[in-house]
């Protein structure tokens, strides 16, 4: 570039000048943590930059779209509270969420796919015997699910704590009410032969908040806020890796365009309705209709 | 991967579906841009969920790591009012700021390279005489400023206006006075044959706001939050580009670490210290030293 042969054309030498000053920008700011003493944040540091500017280079971003930007991240940071979190619905709406559930959860032989942790678990859900109940009182079709908890070798795994949350039929769970009830949320743990069984409700759709500038973000873009019909489980046990999913209903129209891309095809599972009066496992009297589902459940070694 | 090849390594399979689970992923959220009716914004959409997504798999990101980084937006998003936006800072320190005006200000031929704009500028500067004073009150040793302007043929541009704003010898603008002061900022125009000239105090060291966020995470990587010296200028006339740039003080020992990348080799001027009580250009009696510097400034065409 610096060659002084006449037959260079300048626009050509231009173009590369200008490569030259944007990727010695890239390796300059690289280079400021040279002496960062934690070599785990120097990698995070480096790949945020190495990807921001790439972004911000192969985008051709403009001055303007750079102040929209800042001004998106100060909006969702004065809309965020202690009951509100509008990065993590930023996060989870880009599939990040998702994605870092992924890489945390590797794929191991047949164990059962991970899915979003979400804002609504609460750590003290009431604990229930096998057959109860995890409705408590919030409004929807009386759901049974039934299935086993499994090692990776198949073996069952008694005393598996399994946790489970839900939304009600109106979309919501019950921290969103902000009235102190639990409802749609329990605990109990395996049988002697790693088997489990609890009545909660069918699931259905909800929205995420899309009021603020994520939802904009959403609507301008011509995307839904909803999230497919799930079941939210957590499922430990010692010497396994802990498993954070939802099951999701098949035939569910949402399934496809699922909000915070949650849904796994394995995580698909028949909700299949029952008739009105219909005996039910536990001889439990439903006087409307209910459904059932089955969810066998195949936890990876801890560790891997 | 779905081969029934009894010879196929489990652990190999494994591998391979992890990753194919990682990419499905980030090819479902790129099409849910797809009913996207800008495409300008699908295009910057895609574009942040692949950097995202690539920076999550490449670094194996853990779910700490994550909430790290939610809490880290949510604290620069509380920090943030009318008074500080720590999202620019953020972009500044990372030298995202500083990419995006690269991006925008190609090289093209002599043309004066940008730098960072920076959240002083003021719109209505007082307007100054040719050999005026910036200074306004201003505290630091006086400083003598000389130049011409030029289009990109070398033809001098009379009339040009050049904005100019610094910090006192404090480290601070005006404006974070609180006060209403109007110092160390101005305007004048380019004489008929495209010179100009005026005082202002010789550039000073001083630190970005580090007592938040992007201070912690200076800290943490064990970077400086200090500016190299500089003088702020914003040179524009009709038919060229705007110029949004500083000139820094050679002999600088923070050239090598300025905070936020904003050094360019071309932009580093001497300052040329004067002995106390030397005659000065234009025959103003200053009782101690005083410096003086010279930058001849070329404007690209617009639309370049």
């Amino acid at each position: 570039m610096s060659t002084t042969d006449s037959t260079v054309d300048p626009a050509v030498e231009t173009v590369d000048e200008q490569q030259r000053r944007e990727a010695q920008l890239v390796a300059d700011v690289v280079a400021s943590f040279d002496d960062c003493a934690d070599p785990r944040l120097r990698e995070l540091m480096t790949g945020i930059v190495e990807h921001v500017h790439a972004f911000i280079r192969e985008t051709r971003l403009t001055e303007a779209e750079w102040s929209t930007a800042i001004d998106f991240l100060t909006r969702a940071g004065h809309i965020t509270d202690d009951r509100r979190q509008e990065f993590i619905l930023l996060s989870d709406v880009l599939g990040a969420s998702m994605q870092t559930i992924a890489v945390n959860n590797a794929a191991y032989g047949d164990a059962t796919e991970a899915t979003v942790f979400g804002p609504f678990f609460v750590d003290d859900s009431p604990q229930i015997p096998l057959g109860g109940d995890i409705a408590g009182g919030a409004s929807g079709q009386p759901c049974w699910v039934e299935g086993t908890v499994r090692d990776d070798l198949g073996n069952p795994l008694s005393g598996a704590r399994v946790e489970v949350w839900e939304a009600d039929e109106d979309g919501f769970y019950d921290v969103q009410y902000g009235d102190d009830r639990v409802a749609g949320r329990a605990h109990l743990f395996t049988d002697a032969d790693g088997s489990y069984r609890f009545w909660g409700v069918t699931p259905t759709p909800y929205p995420i908040p899309a009021d603020g500038p994520v939802g904009e973000m959403l609507a301008a873009v011509g995307r839904s806020p909803m999230r497919a019909s799930h079941l939210h489980f957590m499922v430990s046990h010692e010497g396994c890796r802990t498993l954070v999913t939802h099951i999701f209903v098949r035939g569910d129209r949402l399934l496809g365009s699922d909000s915070v891309f949650g849904v796994k095809d394995s995580l698909v599972h028949d909700f299949v309705e029952q008739p009105a009066g219909s005996p039910t496992p536990d001889g439990r009297v439903v006087t409307g209709g209910w459904s059932r589902t089955r969810f066998d459940i195949v936890l990876a070694p801890a560790g891997v």
